[in-house]
């Protein structure tokens, strides 16, 4: 008889931000969005706290990860992650960080056991973390560092249904950002996306639309010399190494519905030029999605919202589509983990499979 | 009894572009759309010459602008701005850059002379232009030539019903952004905007956003200096002068439904970061409207598209768009000049009514 399969690890994140109330609303919208079964890493009495100040008939309980899957249509599952938590929304208090980093070690121990399917994660406050000596640039950094060696190269995606897209500069004021935009870092970032589109997402032959770093791509060199210098030769390169990539291309003409159905993800250059059009498109429901990782981890694509925590306002469907992206994910890397030809890609690093 | 008002002068663009398939087939919309009544500057022969090339039964009249009007329901009213314009689609020759620029210098004499109520412009080519010895970066610029002292700012806004958005850099390299960046600039883009906003769209207090040029409009300072060294001081100074300015606004939250309907034009500080959401909802009814002008000037907001020009597949939708815009306009406009207190604000001089 084979075991059931491992369900997601929710982590709780900031205490005193959204994540507590849009996971209660997930789960309460759990049959009628077809939610697989999570479970949240955390301390299982804010989840109750939570669920009384927002008047939500949500019963939690406590148990391992295995017992999850059998409680989950009757209660929310908790696995506590140590810590008690004891911040009021909106109000992040001497709990917070300890809460928010021992929610996240909790989910990524228990996936790197086969005890969970894939990490989930609510929103974390930077301030909050850095105020408690947090030693990472976000939460990305420090899943890498979890994950541990060899160091991965995470890469995030913001996902939805109508677009997928990945900006190869992030949090870097605009004026670095021709520096950073190196053949090498272009090349790497086409390179895992790929990867993780053809290995995660199932998509046999990923179409990667490579954006132009400057206006119209750059016109032939009229409007800045990176796109001839930089992006054109990183094509080069990944359609040499037989990845379907095309570019440098405007990214203005890039995302209305007939360029999207071109192609599997964008590329851009920096953080706006790809972020700006994908949230137009689909603010409520775009995913954030780190590549790159040895394990699935996907997350809501906004942050704490403290001004929303406890209000009853807060909108859980980004997280919901997380959940669903996650499952599906995990369900394709569990696939692969059981196919040896495939398994070995897995094993990554820093190359394309 | 009252004259009748003047009608749009549609440019016919670059003789080889797809400008006269769009006009055709705009033309045979006019009833469906129930678009205002235009006539073409240019060449009658083009015109007839690609109606029978894309088998369109379209009686092409050459008239007076004054017999415009009542031709307009059963015939393509064309007023001969003098160059013949000889090339076949797709191959732009010796008679393009003459005809093209005639017919904006015919329709901008009109429009001035109370002849046509407003401009609306057909793509054309810069790189025939520039091969002829065309002497301006492109066609706004050598509007505001042919507009005449006090020599006008124009502003290019992308308009559509769901969003409008002003960059306040535009065709330049990415990495000189930072530098072009300043308050002057972004202080007097947003003063013409809201100008136009206000006299031109009727909006009696426009509500500008204005976008951040870093990431998360440069978190305090932390993503980089301009958003509290430029763009803060700016919404300032827009504010001290009674214009509802917010801002430095994160451009990547600034899009989605519930974000739009917090303002009337979002001003971005450079092309992509506004282009790209801007197009990716509203591809094909995007207009390009120069603001700042002394007369209504709308185009679409594509190119010439050599590629479809005579194959019968361009789309005529963005045409359409920025027809039923000018006339939109040019009628505020016309309204606006029989105003006393309102006609001084149009004598433009930089400054806002």
């Amino acid at each position: 008889m084979a075991r059931p399969s491992p369900v997601l690890a929710l982590t709780s994140g900031e205490p005193a931000g959204v994540g507590p109330d849009i996971t209660l609303a997930a789960w309460l919208l759990r049959d009628a969005r077809a939610l697989p079964p999570f479970f949240v890493t955390g301390d299982a009495g804010l989840l109750r706290r939570r669920a009384a100040q927002l008047g939500l008939a949500v019963p939690v309980r406590e148990c391992t990860p295995e017992q999850a899957r059998a409680l989950f249509p009757d209660a929310l599952p908790v696995v506590n992650a140590g810590p008690t938590a004891t911040a009021d929304p909106g109000k992040p208090d001497a709990s917070s960080a300890a809460a928010a980093c021992a929610a996240i070690d909790s989910a990524v121990a228990l996936v790197k056991a086969g005890r969970a399917s894939a990490v989930v994660t609510n929103p974390i406050s930077k301030a909050v973390l850095y105020a408690d000596g947090f030693g990472f640039p976000g939460h990305t950094e420090y899943l890498a560092h979890l994950a541990g060696l060899p160091a991965p190269r995470p890469v995030m995606m913001i996902w939805s249904p109508e677009l997928a897209v990945v900006p190869t500069t992030i949090h870097v004021p605009l004026a670095e950002v021709p520096r950073l935009f190196t053949h090498a870092l272009l090349v790497e970032t086409a390179q895992i996306t790929a990867r993780d589109l053809r290995l995660r997402f199932g998509i046999a032959a990923p179409r990667l639309a490579i954006c132009g770093l400057n206006p119209h791509a750059g016109e032939d060199g009229m409007l800045g010399c990176e796109d001839e210098d930089v992006t054109r030769p990183a094509v080069e390169t990944l359609r040499q190494q037989g990845i379907d990539a095309r570019g440098p291309l405007p990214a203005d003409t890039l995302f209305h519905a007939a360029a999207r159905a071109t192609y599997d993800a964008a590329i851009g250059a920096y953080h706006d030029q790809v972020l700006a059009p994908a949230k137009a498109l689909a603010f409520d429901r775009a995913v954030n999605v780190t590549l790159g990782l040895p394990f699935v981890r996907t997350s809501p694509d906004h942050g704490t919202a403290f001004g929303l925590a406890g209000t009853g306002r807060a909108d859980p469907s980004s997280l919901i589509e997380a959940l669903l992206l996650a499952r599906r994910l995990a369900e394709r890397d569990a696939a692969n983990a059981r196919e040896p030809s495939v398994r070995d890609h897995l094993a990554l690093d820093g190359q394309p499979g």
